[in-house]
């Protein structure tokens, strides 16, 4: 992820439990992040997934009605219900309002070791 | 992670790369989250990592006084001096304020698939 401006900014933490089997998850999951990309207010996203399914993915935004607009996308609409019909056995979602941040590096060139 | 009361509260949004190996991670981080279970204004722990390395965590806390009390607990200074000198290539962390929250379960039973 790029970095982001100073804050105070907007975080969705979405985490989520995985039901078994890809059924056309990981495709559609590529078109939000691509899609949401493209929407007003975006800012960036990270997403970690571990081998129990437990995923949690943070996206940022400028502002509340930045998430309010994306949340009404019709794509993104299709894919949440498609999330609740088959991807997902649970998931809960928070908006947030970010206060602070800091950021660490490695300063030996260490920085990505596994690309 | 049991559920949390309602908004608002804050969050925690750690996001971390680890170095290869484990090199006394997994022990550290256990007692981390045990030791933050402890502390006063804890509210809960959810954490993710990809087999890229990439992970998230989010802690949650009642207050901002809660989170600098815990980010000045000796124990836990001399985890972030080690994760700076051994675990993480870079690491992030934000402090929000959740504002909003929103939780969804399948209702056929099947909400934890991969037991």
């Amino acid at each position: 992820m790029d970095p982001l401006p100073q804050p105070p900014y907007y975080a969705v933490i979405f985490t989520s439990q995985r039901t078994p089997g890809d059924q056309g998850y990981g495709d559609m999951a590529d078109r939000m992040v691509a899609l949401a990309a493209g929407q007003p207010g975006y800012l960036g996203v990270e997403s970690a997934r571990g081998d129990d399914g437990l995923g949690i993915t943070v996206s940022y935004w400028r502002g509340p009605e930045d998430i309010a607009a994306w949340r009404r996308h019709a794509e993104h609409k299709v894919a949440r219900d498609t999330g609740r019909s088959d991807w997902y056995a649970h998931y809960t979602l928070r908006v947030a309002k970010v206060e602070r941040a800091y950021a660490w590096a490695r300063e030996d060139g260490n920085q990505d070791p596994r690309p």
